[in-house]
């Protein structure tokens, strides 16, 4: 009988397991902030938990605490005041340790079924993560909702279907039988038991805490392996709540709840590095700079790294035949969270002598004004544009939207807003500079936030050589390319794959290049420079368990 | 339609499916050196063809040749006097990488066909191979045959069915539909293409070059990535002949030869680091000692590393009721080969009281010296000792027999055999030492070669503990255990799957703990330190590819 929690969740992890061989559209977790699915009073219950948590220290229990750190600040402009325990490190790895032969054991449905409950449990607690997302990472509520809960949720499932689909490949025993020479054949029984790789270290980003992090602690937890949740230190409280719900969840089912630790620190004193070097450390999977991503292939090389880095992504623009469509589209995917997402666009190639449009020629200046004049209308109104911008998450980014200006030719000035809510945020508008096509150095380089670069060059074609050979040196999470020409796009495609980067062709509708749907985008794809590992692939979950036989002759 | 050799080998790749999924036994390429089945003059042939093949250049046309190398010399006492192209790397980077993109593009069945067709070539030339690996690795006739031949070329296979299984769950084309709003839906095609990581590098070992090298070849090979196969110094020649026929396969089938390339050296002047530190290399499949590993793993970390080290593979004798059949079994296993395999049980836990065999209590003594009289016997005859322990591939180990001697009491003494054929092979029996359980450092290291501890415990269950607690601190591929009480077997084989150990219980018939049958036993866990990859489960191809995609709306 398979464990009551695998029964309950069933159809879920069918639907998944659907999904990714198909990879069509479909989501289990509404993507909705609506009262009618999440409960009515959900929002303002969320809300004011959220206010009633600031200040206070943060209700979990977790063993080996030696005293309480948390220095995260809104965005929006105000000290969240919240504590987390600071663990003992080998007080954590010890647990973490403890914690893995039961869960070992437990077998595969047990754990699907457990983490299928974890997630379930999130989801109802969406609004909640909604306002720690927001209130960390700086984006708009609705964007924190859907990326932080439903679709971070559906990233996790992703993974935990692709677990258990390689998995479930290996049969549990086998009867093995040969014949040698003319007697009985040889025949021995085998049993093959799943073996856990060791403690996962998930590594969280500021912006995106439980979208990059919910398929590393799915695809480890599933696998058998214990996870210590090291957030951001300016992004921990989404996590901590996860970690809190997970932690409810195993004890709930009768497992220890060390399954799943939080590592809380402080920028000040950080202890990343600690945890990495530990040797009990198997996997780590990280989002964040390519430092210190070089940083952990260096001196935790003991331990498989899945990263996400960073890249330049690029646009190119050689033609449409729906200009307004096209800048629209474009206008949204710089503005959305001001630029701080790893999928969004860094530069824009268009050819110096203009494009053809369905309303005939357009030339350079015209098409970058024409951006410029698409961004300021679809942030004209200042609540729709703090929604749509959210915060700057970090405040260094500012002073590189300022260096950035001095780069080139402003083509639209990046200004500061003033949020309608919140007096302190840190709204700030996209900036767009003109930087001639042998300043690689400058547009070659990821301008973190609302920065783009708009880059004159020759061709479409040679666009598209220059994007593609930036993917291949620099990394790149996503590429874009608007154009007619039907040959252009196919040798794009084919140069896309070559340079290991997803390929966005003429969105002008309510798609935009930096969204990645789980269960059928392929997020980063770990074949260029911006990361080694792809959401999700069999890649991302297969090396984190393997198989130990056991074989025993069959009795006469 | 398929490739034509995907067509002509579909059966072989739908064998090698259904036995993965199964692991039964199954095996396309017959052991048996038969020349009813590989041709009456088959034998006769290749040995001519070693003979003439001595003190010559090897034939093969590889660009970027600066002069030849080679100083292998059989362990059966004569020097090969073969040369190799001494390659500049550069140009063979260079060359890995230009042939890259026609491979990927031929898709997956174009590249499963020509791998299966270079599989079936090598098949044929099973004879050549096995006198170019007795007379580098020093194995036995029938066991350079075997290992080098068929069990290799199943392991191949074996490789290329998981690359195969994994590659087409990735669907080529996906419509995505999704309802955003009332009015129509948004629509986009998506294509998926499978993108190859890099150039790969195999490093060779000296005793099993194609049996713990093809694998990683043709892994490499089928998911898109060319290979660079780097040898052992002294056993070139077996996987130079398997370049070889590969590249003729390659080139024959209308692709680059030089996705697979040879990069030989000479122990006095050695290139794989050089090739490992290189920023194209991708890939890392290694074969050896740990301290080559940990280098690769600290000076390599850009590339994915798959390692099979060592560990201390360990025996427990708690109880049996077959003692013959134990110490036959146990004398084959420890003589084979004069225990140069990564399977060997090095060390043998007895508990010092003695044990219950089917014809009553037996003293430690009595059973060690059991095992020693069995080793004499089965060695008794000097035609079938040869053949059994072939020589000693690396004179350096001799000393080590030496030395073990000297630590403790001697049981069965080592001693030097004269080959019936060759007057100058290195042929050395096993030796038997008791050592004080308390002496770990001495039984708990590797020694590699005819060496064999015997150790005195409290109990099966303590030896049991001690097996498992050596396997996790020091790694192990093999363990076994002789016992008639259940309950141990069973506690052994969830200790075994803790400490990610193969196991193997009561073997007493003629299957041997050093033995690994591909399809059906996975060739060490990964999960120990003796080896961070398994031969082979889909963590071992997973990771040598991934996906890009493009997407584009659907024309209204």
């Amino acid at each position: 009988m398979a464990h009551p929690l695998f029964d309950k969740h069933r159809a879920t992890l069918d639907g998944a397991l659907k999904a990714i061989a198909t990879r069509g559209y479909w989501s289990p977790y509404p993507e909705v902030a609506s009262g009618k699915i999440y409960g009515e009073t959900a929002n303002a219950d969320a809300r004011a938990a959220f206010e009633a948590s600031l200040n206070k220290p943060f209700e979990l229990e977790q063993l080996g605490t030696i005293s309480r750190v948390g220095k995260e600040t809104s965005p929006y402009g105000f000290a969240l005041g919240i504590t987390y325990p600071k663990p003992a490190i080998g007080a954590l790895i010890a647990a973490a340790k403890a914690a893995m032969p039961g869960w070992r054991k437990a077998g595969i449905e047990a754990r699907v079924g457990v983490c299928l409950e974890i997630l379930a449990r999130l989801n109802r607690k969406s609004f909640d993560i909604a306002y720690a997302a927001m209130h960390t990472t700086g984006q708009g509520f609705m964007m924190a909702f859907q990326a932080a809960g439903p679709h971070a949720q559906d990233r996790g499932l992703e993974a935990i279907a692709y677990a258990y689909a390689e998995m479930s490949r290996v049969p549990t025993s086998a009867r093995w039988e040969k014949q040698a020479g003319k007697g009985d054949p040889i025949r021995l029984d085998k049993t093959y038991t799943l073996v856990p790789r060791g403690i996962g270290l998930v590594i969280g980003v500021s912006t995106f805490p439980t979208w990059n992090g919910y398929p590393a602690i799915f695809a480890d937890l599933v696998t058998g392996n214990p996870v210590i949740v090291k957030p951001h230190p300016a992004a921990i409280l989404p996590l901590a709540i996860t970690v809190r719900v997970a932690r409810e969840t195993l004890k709930e089912a009768g497992f220890d709840p060390n399954l799943i630790l939080l590592a809380a620190d402080e920028a000040s004193a950080p202890i990343t590095q600690e945890l990495a070097k530990r040797p009990e450390i198997a996997l780590i999977d990280y989002t964040g700079g390519p430092g210190f991503a070089d940083w952990l292939e260096k001196n935790a090389s003991h331990a498989t790294l899945f990263a996400e880095k960073a890249g330049v992504n690029t646009v190119v623009i050689e033609s449409t035949n729906d200009g307004k469509g096209m800048l629209q589209n474009l206008a949204f995917s710089l503005s959305l969270y001001s630029g701080q997402m790893c999928t969004t666009p860094k530069t824009i190639f268009i050819p110096e002598d203009g494009i053809e449009t369905e309303a005939g020629h357009q030339s350079f200046d015209d098409l970058a004004r024409g951006l410029a004049v698409s961004i300021d209308k679809l942030l004209g109104d200042p609540a729709r544009a703090a929604e749509i911008l959210g915060c700057i998450q970090n405040p260094a980014v500012l002073d590189r939207v300022d260096g950035a200006a001095r780069e080139g030719q402003v083509v639209r000035q990046s200004a500061s807003l003033q949020h309608p809510q919140f007096a302190a945020a840190r709204v700030q508008t996209p900036l767009l500079v003109r930087v001639d096509a042998k300043r690689e150095a400058v547009y070659g380089t990821e301008t973190f936030g609302p920065v783009t670069y708009l880059v004159p060059v020759d061709s479409g074609a040679d666009g598209v050589n220059r994007a593609m050979a930036l993917a291949r040196s620099k990394g790149a999470i996503t590429a874009a390319l608007y154009s007619t020409d039907k040959d252009l796009i196919a040798q794009a495609i084919d140069a896309a794959a070559e340079a290991g980067v997803a390929l966005s062709c003429n969105l002008t509708g309510g798609i935009y290049v930096n969204q990645s749907a789980a269960f059928s985008d392929y997020h980063a794809t770990g074949c260029n420079p911006a990361a080694n590992a792809s959401l999700t692939d069999a890649a991302f979950v297969a090396p984190r368990f393997h198989v130990a036989q056991a074989r025993v002759p069959v009795a006469g």
